[in-house]
């Protein structure tokens, strides 16, 4: 057996929910011809940032979060706009968010956030010498409270849980690295 | 200014796709007392593991992804069922996806797949000595072709984009750990 891609037809607009549509298709297998329902999430990019000041810390963002209904600590970041760069979406979204600016933003890389659904991807850029240069300015009904925390914190924040947000998490892995040495339980 | 949690009202459900569901509601800032439309995709929890072989493999499944119409590599997982232990889904979805069992589930990390919409968590969990037990099981209209990689090959598989699932490489990040002494660009 050797997996072949599937078509798709009968491409219905369930839902327009703004920031995202759901859609339902019927998919038709390349391998055995067979269809079925599928659904999918459609979206533009989704960026994040890690931003780092001259003294290393990491300029990090509180919320309450409407999915979870929790407070998160997590990397500034949004939804990249129709025709925008990536990386211009992550300086944009850092100034909004935090009022900071800082070098061009590098990338670090770039994830699937949920390929079984989402068609869409997250960047993850890197801006470096960030300082505050503006007032906040976020969007209505964003409350964001800013936290400066030391870059070394971080491998602690995310083991505690404290940091949770599955991208987070990538854009930090993105930045350390893996350790294989450190492999648990001691491969 | 602090911080303060929101309430909702109005929750009503937009569409039922199975897998989730889609919901509108309003939500009230308890720091301002505004309102504004909130989405919400309610779905149960996800689960994931990483399965090595006593030697040193990785058990990884290939498959076409209807969200971003691709082939990806990816670690088992799946949905927990109503009910069920995460542990529980854990092996279930090894077993069924690929035929391979092993020692019993070790959980190495829980994150949020993304606070900002969904409400659930998803789970990894490390299951070692795995072996082929049985024919794979796969549901309707899941074609998986099974690939042994070696745990060494990993960090360069995501590296390369040829694993770019969020949620695996948060899985892998659980697994190997940071490596603050070898992050970019310096620091």
């Amino acid at each position: 057996m050797e997996l072949q891609p599937w078509t798709y037809e009968d491409d219905q607009l369930v839902a327009d929910m703004n920031i995202f549509t759901v859609r339902r298709l019927r998919g038709r297998s390349g391998l055995t011809g067979r269809t079925g329902p599928i659904t999918r999430v459609e979206s533009s990019a989704w960026v994040n940032v890690v931003p780092l000041t001259g003294e290393g810390e990491v300029v990090l963002v509180r919320q309450f979060r409407h999915g979870t209904r929790e407070f998160t600590l997590e990397v500034p970041g949004g939804l990249v706009e129709s025709d925008e760069d990536p990386g211009v979406a992550a300086v944009r979204e850092l100034l909004e968010e935090t009022g900071h600016a800082g070098s061009p933003p590098h990338l670090l890389g770039r994830v699937t956030p949920n390929p079984a659904f989402l068609n869409n991807h997250c960047y993850t850029y890197l801006i470096e010498e960030c300082r505050r240069v503006a007032e906040p300015s976020p969007e209505i009904g964003e409350e964001i409270e800013i936290v400066l925390r030391p870059l070394a914190d971080i491998p602690g924040l995310i083991a505690s849980g404290e940091i949770d947000h599955s991208l987070v998490i990538n854009a930090f892995w993105w930045f350390f690295g893996p350790d294989p040495a450190r492999c648990r339980p001691g491969y």
